[in-house]
């Protein structure tokens, strides 16, 4: 079941059996070396998340690093969940984006868009983005973009996402601490409200929206931004994430107000997983609507009450909620006649 | 689950969910007429394998027989094997050629490519094939080729051909005699190995390479080997065989060797099965590793340890192995998420 966040399930509903390509954002931000920040990934190597996540997704198998990403509690990459709907129903083309990553994954054949970004900077400092450049990367990229299939998915795996998507939206004046989610079930509030205090702390008030972003955010957001408005409604697309995603509609909100340009959306859906639908520490619903716009919205009703793996009852208990699109690639497979055994147990089988 | 022979797992990864065009070469050599050389048939009707294969790959029946072609120990033909995956997940286009027929196959819609070949003489004697005409219209044939899909598998049908593949390689110089696969499970070799001799004495010093083509080979081997290098990795080619599409490369090795030429193979793979992959008679890694240039290669991870059919069960004992692109008929239902059980299952449904 695909279930409505908001809107009608019309626009969803009509990607039914439909072909997809599906577009993974890779970007590290130094933000994701305070330690305590994250939990997608290894402490330490945080930095190589992107990249093991691309590895995997691709090819089954992490390259860059012995081992799967776990958290320290153990908790799988959402990369599973991705991979997993990979194999039962492949998505029809791959293609990554390079947004500035640490470690260039080991892949051969696949689609890499090098977008020429480095890295940004820890928020806590200034991310030090040269955010109208990126921005500009992303609407070019989105309008000359050919869709090669029915609709686009547009992933990410950004280590502290949210916590710079929180950031983010803050520093552009949304009141919207609390609706944050983050990849921990108990929030370390007290570590990532420094960062987010610090981040806003360099803001100044002669700050525009580019200088604001340039400190506060990272380069998925911005660029992603960019792809949306460049793509100018012309292609079906899914953005799926969760708040981070949300962040994204939030900054062309911001932009569209300063620019009082139109924004059709008809053709726009955020699709995130249940786990961020209910996650009681942030609320996806009340983020989107602060937009000035409409926007479908849906999550995929898709839990681990069939499986008995306490690595994936982590999931069900909040320890991790959404990443490299598992929302949007479980929507994928239910819009394909995927059931949610089959799913379950593929994950499963993946896990060993 | 695909695995690697030789290469990462890259090449194959990036065909999942992507559309196939399957290709059979079908020809008829008169080796195959040697009493107990192949099991690829029914006694005195084996020059009708190729013929009952296409009909049944694509029309789910025989025509041209009361019944589907099976060995003396009742070893199903693997044509079983690339139906049933046909019908689980349809390849997009099938196309058949004919390189050599002794009776057209009963098909109407079906693209029959009549290359206006014989079927050849039997080596023993003198295959008497115009090897540089078959070539050349190999060649042109790739030359002139138009994928209407992502890839193509170019498989084939042709019974006695692993014993005109050995010939082949070993007139070609590679000293691989015991690297070769054979339909049976305890090969045998006395009548094999008196043909090869057979054929291999018929070769002259003065003989160049079309020359030894012409008395050792068959029509598929050369006509591939013209298609490879016509296609000139355009598009991506799965070599959908064991022994005797490596021969095809060990042809295409030795002209490149004769004309100083390139050779770009990053489009290019072989998949087999896990028989021939694991067949203690033949060495397919070996026979691979002989070539100057480096070429993918994977195989199939199925097997019937899912079924209780002891004509299925025959594979497994090493009785059957490959042929009608089973191994790449496997590969590509693993690629589009259609699971070991159900290609069993619809295996064991065909057989009744």
């Amino acid at each position: 079941m695909i279930k409505s966040i908001l809107g009608k399930v019309d626009f969803i509903e009509s990607l039914r059996g439909k072909k997809a390509t599906y577009m993974l954002a890779m970007s590290n931000t130094k933000t994701a070396e305070i330690e305590g920040i994250t939990q997608a990934g290894i402490p330490g190597k945080i930095y190589l998340t992107p990249t093991l996540d691309s590895e995997f997704l691709c090819c089954g198998e992490v390259r860059s690093l012995e081992d799967i990403a776990k958290t320290p509690k153990g908790v799988p990459t959402p990369a599973l969940i991705t991979r997993a709907v990979h194999l039962l129903k492949p998505f029809s083309n791959i293609e990554l984006l390079d947004l500035g990553i640490e470690v260039k994954p080991k892949l051969d054949y696949f689609k890499i868009h090098d977008m020429q970004i480095k890295p940004s900077n820890s928020i806590a400092e200034n991310a030090k983005i040269d955010a109208l450049a990126i921005f500009q990367k992303g609407l070019v990229f989105g309008q000359a973009y050919e869709l090669k299939d029915d609709y686009l998915i547009l992933a990410e795996s950004v280590p502290s996402g949210t916590t710079t998507a929180t950031a983010t939206a803050l520093a552009l004046g949304y009141k919207c601490k609390e609706l944050f989610s983050s990849s921990f079930k108990d929030v370390p509030n007290s570590i990532r409200d420094q960062t987010i205090d610090k981040a806003l702390e360099n803001i100044s008030k002669e700050d525009d929206l580019f200088a604001v972003l340039s400190k506060v955010s990272d380069n998925m957001l911005i660029f992603y931004a960019g792809v949306i408005l460049g793509l100018n409604n012309k292609t079906k697309v899914i953005l799926a994430g969760g708040t981070q995603l949300a962040c994204v509609l939030l900054i062309i909100n911001a932009m569209l107000k300063t620019m009082q340009g139109e924004f059709n959306t008809s053709n726009l859906a955020l699709c995130t997983t249940k786990w961020v639908y209910e996650d009681k520490n942030s609320d996806i619903k009340a983020l989107l609507e602060m937009l000035s716009f409409k926007v479908n919205a849906y999550y995929a009703d898709f839990d681990f009450s069939l499986s008995s793996h306490p690595a994936l009852k982590l999931y069900d208990n909040g320890e991790a909620k959404e990443g490299v699109g598992a929302g949007a690639a479980l929507t994928y497979a239910l819009l394909n006649g995927i059931d949610k055994l089959s799913i379950t147990k593929k994950i499963e089988n993946l896990l060993g």
